[in-house]
């Protein structure tokens, strides 16, 4: 008996988790406890179809799951990806992936893979991520944000993601801060919190405050097409005013932002995450100071801001994979 | 057996439910069908003391208590308060309660009458009530907004209020919808929705467009101090075009505001409530059209606006009667 055990303990179930991002998709095997056993990276542009690009995605990690034991130990698939509908399994209308209109995704993935498999969006599956094995642990009520090329968000209440009624909840990128504020390529509004505190609403604000102020500034020798956040951080941490003025910026608007969610849910925290985070208090600080300048007294002083610890390419495989524990089938 | 199952069906439990407002507290009993079988309303100004209050209120309910058995029949209290915290049973700063600071109302409700009281905000307790019996029965994801002298809000989200971490979430009316916007008299801050979509916000609008054009209207015959919602509204059914202006600058706010809101929580409906929507399609329309303009296409054309069918001074002793039957005690 204690050997029985011992063995289907070694040969427990594990979960395939897919994060599918609009340049690059990450992969991986991973086991209950959040432990990242075997990943790989691959890019998401260049194939012909979604069906070649499934084909690609398969043989690679069948490599993985040959090494993780064979198909039979992997319990299912949890994919997240840019407008992933949890309820209908579907992405639909994603700007930032190559494939239009909708796709029903997690059964192509499913069919390819002969794996039961569900999906969910990106941020949601990062929130997971965040809830299982990173910042917030424990927490029952957090809003997740991630700072990248664009702006993304899952929300957690009562412990739960919140999808609502038709599975895409947490769009919060694109809720509007400035009234008739910076245009949106992607969406065709104005001012929304997207066109801001991305990396390319950095790269925006940046040729925006060079063109305004004759200042002198590091970032007048890097030409304009190439300029991007990273740039901007390496002036600031240089000293140079105007590298610092779009961080404040940046985060008087992020900050702006975060007091409405925070007086939408009320979360014990709001966990940070992606490339615009890597500026540390340049950005934090500002959006700190215009959240709080923003809260009515009763919020005030309660909302942590966190900057997750999870590396960045591990929360979503691990929110993804994650989504397979729940599964009903 | 028969006769005592129907003696016991006749003194099935029933439930107080009590609604305090800035300026009138209306409280009734409701059986578990949600039938307001008693009610009443007395002031919450003039009393010397929060105490001297619950006396009053408490005198006033012994005789519907009576009437309707005793307070043997009585399963508990449910209480709707301005800022009231369902999780610790206080009242926290209500700019709009003539009490201050951190008062323990459920403990002292629950203590002159001696039975088991529940709290939570007033804007909650409506969305339970409108959830319960109301226009969002049998939805598991919507948003109740109350447009009357502030604007409140009760989020639900996968069938359960969002209360957030602390108890306080759903304060939509603070939300910043016009950085910088108009000064807030109880918060001090600028531009929040309630600063434009409540009757206080009307009539600020209304002294505003009066100021800035010259066109005649009907409303420049009303004395400053007397304008109000209702005035604008009597001016705009007559075909008033500055009236018609108040209403469409303010549904475009409460659109774009509402625009926010869906981005975040996808909810099957928005229900609003409280005097400003009885201006009917006069703001409703542009509040419809404003929203559908700053959603992503992704929530277009899928969100109902609907105003409540419930009896004002009801929904809210209805939903505040409901939290009884959810007591662990």
């Amino acid at each position: 008996m204690a050997k029985a055990s011992s063995a289907s303990l070694s040969y427990e179930s594990l979960a395939i988790g897919i994060d599918i991002g609009g340049t690059g998709t990450k992969y991986g095997i991973v086991d209950r406890n959040g432990n990242l056993l075997f990943s790989g990276e691959m890019t998401t542009r260049g194939f012909a179809s979604v069906e070649a690009f499934i084909d690609e995605l398969h043989k690679n990690l069948l490599v993985l799951i040959d090494k993780a034991g064979g198909s039979g130990r992997m319990r299912g698939i949890g994919v997240g990806a840019p407008n992933g509908n949890y309820y209908s399994g579907t992405v639909e209308y994603a700007p930032n992936l190559p494939w239009k209109g909708i796709l029903p995704l997690a059964k192509m993935i499913q069919n390819k893979f002969q794996l039961p498999a569900i999906l969910t969006n990106d941020a949601n599956a990062a929130a997971i991520g965040e809830m299982m094995y990173g910042a917030a642990k424990g927490m029952k009520d957090f809003i997740m944000i991630t700072l990248g090329t664009g702006v993304g968000s899952g929300i957690v209440a009562n412990g739960k993601l919140i999808y609502g009624h038709d599975g895409f909840a947490g769009e919060l990128g694109h809720t509007i801060i400035i009234p008739n504020g910076r245009y949106h390529e992607g969406t065709g509004k104005k001012g929304s919190l997207e066109s801001y505190a991305s990396a390319t609403g950095v790269k925006l604000t940046a040729i925006e405050k060079l063109e305004q102020h004759t200042e002198p500034s590091l970032l007048r020798g890097v030409p304009k097409e190439k300029l991007d956040s990273k740039h901007v951080y390496d002036a600031a941490i240089q000293g140079d005013e105007l590298a610092k003025e779009i961080f404040d910026f940046t985060g008087s608007i992020l900050g702006l932002a975060l007091a409405n969610f925070v007086m939408f849910s009320s979360p014990e925290a709001i966990i940070l995450f992606g490339g615009l985070t890597k500026a540390g208090d340049l950005i934090l600080k500002p959006t700190r100071e215009n959240m709080e300048a923003n809260l009515i007294q009763v919020f005030q002083n309660k909302v942590k801001i966190l900057v997750s610890h999870l590396r960045e390419s591990d929360a979503a495989i691990l929110g993804a994979s994650a989504l397979v524990w729940d599964m009903k089938n």
